[in-house]
């Protein structure tokens, strides 16, 4: 008996894997800093909560496969506040930002087409396209050059006859870099002189800590036709259950091609819809009070990384995770060694090993993701001293 | 700009685009009889609401990419009750039965591998058998031999080199057929020669109104390796919006491999499993309720079918659908006359086309599938008279 190809050459979910070894660790009373998943411990707004309470059908239907209406129209409203312009005609609702990167690149790429990623990237990218049986196509962003874009010149010898598109988080995960004028420039020329598409991941937009002007791929004059946006309400709205994406696009035929995936899948969560809607512009300062916490927690763990022998940090501008160079050989041994064969003073700390975030894990083995956005300022202070600890013991031993 | 010639070649779903001339025929004051889609009028038990009400976490989390450990269980006493022997370990919890299937093809097939599908099918079989590339290669059933299966040497025929997998609805989808044992069998010995898997789609296993022994292929002896069980809360408690769905298989390889799947796209809707998990195995008598009510809408939709001039109905012993024979030359041509053309005092009926559930639509241009699991007996019997003083018309100007 055999399976697929696809799943074969799929992995595990870095992040995921270890979660056996932290409940094995928790098991024998160490307490966990648990630095790896980007799940929020940030309350989700009660206007949701107040929401999914005042659900008042008495049969849970399905939806329009689009969406509902409702919330079609809220996501209309939430993108001209956020200066992006997008009718409710433009936009799908998904099952997530993750069924929403996925009808994406499936509407646009055939098996063998390839799409350009930059390197470091979100684990799951990978998965996203095998699923459909398409290549990804790495643009490697180096650590020693602050994770930025290479030159023009250094894409364009990435693109094949086959290239389709270029997925970009932006905020990045796991890098938290924004991308610049200059190298959303160079994109767009690029995007315009090859023929492709923008997949356009913005689920971090708001969370920017730096005065750092943010455009959307969106808003660039002669992308219209090129640009899907991907969005979610997982981690602006700390609602990573919910599972509630957004598929947005100026090109109607795009648009037109994906409902055909959505509708072949019937509908999205049709309670988790309801008050999303109830919710999305109706959270008064609850957005600025996230940010707020998040930078604290980013000015605190990136001053003590930048203290620790050996770790290079370059400091993220947005999203809630930094992903830092660590003094040891291979970080996948390092986070297991971890959490199996080590503590101090009862307490370790899980972050996600670089390898997961490269196509060529060579090229992460060195590096570690650690997400800020579960942690207050006390634990990454006591975090980053256990991992300190456990740097200095580890090289000793290794 | 082009799209994937995956979308390119999929359908808009036939059951779907019918919804404009719906809507159309309301604004005019029409009162439409929907017997077009599944979406059944019964309540949905309290026990969900209940539990979404007692949703109680202040954040909304990702859950485990598996589902719930809480609804795993339930599920797996739901099919000990159910006289199913899979265990917690066995199950993966899905967004609705549609992502199982996209999830139990796409973990068996490769780009041009093939899926013997039972013709007529559900609908969304075709797409979703497109997504991942694959080949749908069709069983036909006919209305004159009542829908059954063939003689095996006549499936020996379609196996081919390519031949993954046997994905069927049982009860069926949209006939109403319940597999017998002999056609079990042959399937069985199919499956076991060629080295198959058999996807089998259970979500309307308890709507069974005739006195049929219903057995399913997780309990044959010998395919406990080769048998994926897809399974949804949609239909049988009346929750289609809630998309909770199951993979189920005692074969732990593909558990294992599926499990690449969920992982990527990290959780299903966190409240809804919540929800599902208090209401699977607390609902009393209420599926004997709705199994009751239906089955008096079956009787009431096939004696008055029967009665109709050129109308030939095979009586569907399970599910909610008929597939009937109607005569006219083209059923989608029909549908739209029906909702656009035609009123009977008042009211007209929109039903589903048949060409929808053939690969070949030429097949299915003289069928319509009716759904009656959104209507009480008596709207049934007035939907059946606008339909016969609907069809004398039509025939009367064609």
């Amino acid at each position: 008996m055999q399976f697929s190809n696809r799943v074969n050459a799929m992995d595990y979910s870095p992040v995921r894997k270890l979660v056996p070894y932290i409940e094995e660790a928790v098991s024998r009373g160490i307490h966990v800093h648990e630095m790896h998943i980007g799940q929020p411990n940030i309350k989700t707004p009660d206007r949701f909560m107040d929401g999914i309470q005042r659900y008042s059908d008495h049969i849970v239907r399905y939806t329009n496969s689009k969406g509902t209406s409702d919330l079609r129209k809220a996501f209309e409203e939430f993108y001209r506040n956020n200066g992006i312009s997008l009718t409710k005609e433009d936009l799908l609702i998904t099952q997530g930002g993750s069924e929403a990167i996925v009808f994406a690149i499936s509407t646009l790429c055939d098996p063998g087409d390839e799409v350009l990623v930059a390197e470091p990237f979100y684990s799951n990218y990978e998965s996203f396209i095998r699923m459909v049986d398409a290549v990804m196509v790495p643009i490697t962003l180096k650590i020693e050059e602050n994770y930025r874009f290479p030159p023009k010149e250094t894409l364009e010898k990435l693109v094949t006859p086959k290239t389709r598109a270029i997925l970009l988080s932006n905020p990045n995960n796991p890098t938290g870099a924004i991308l610049s004028e200059s190298e959303m420039n160079d994109i767009r020329d690029l995007a315009m002189e090859h023929d492709l598409f923008i997949i356009a991941d913005e689920v971090y937009r708001n969370f920017i800590y730096d005065p750092i002007h943010y455009n959307s791929f969106l808003n660039m004059p002669g992308l219209e036709d090129r640009v899907v946006l991907v969005d979610s309400v997982s981690k602006h709205y700390s609602a990573c259950g919910a599972r509630i994406g957004v598929i947005g696009s100026a090109n109607k035929q795009f648009i037109s091609q994906a409902l055909k995936l959505c509708q072949a899948r019937l509908s999205v969560s049709t309670i988790e819809q309801y008050a999303t809607s109830e919710m999305l512009n109706n959270v008064g300062e609850y957005l600025s009070g996230v940010i707020a916490a998040y930078k604290e927690r980013r000015d605190r763990i990136c001053d003590l990384l930048e203290k620790i022998d050996g770790v290079v940090c370059v400091r993220p501008s947005g999203a809630f995770y930094v992903l830092v160079g660590l003094p040891v050989a291979d970080t996948d041994d390092f986070a297991a060694w971890m959490l199996t064969n080590f503590d101090y003073m009862g307490e370790t700390v899980s972050f996600a090993p670089g390898s997961g975030f490269y196509c060529d894990k060579e090229k992460g083995k060195s590096k570690a993701r650690f997400s800020f956005c579960a942690s207050e300022p006390e634990e990454i202070a006591r975090a980053m001293k256990v991992l300190e600890m456990g740097l200095a013991a580890y090289r000793n031993i290794k």
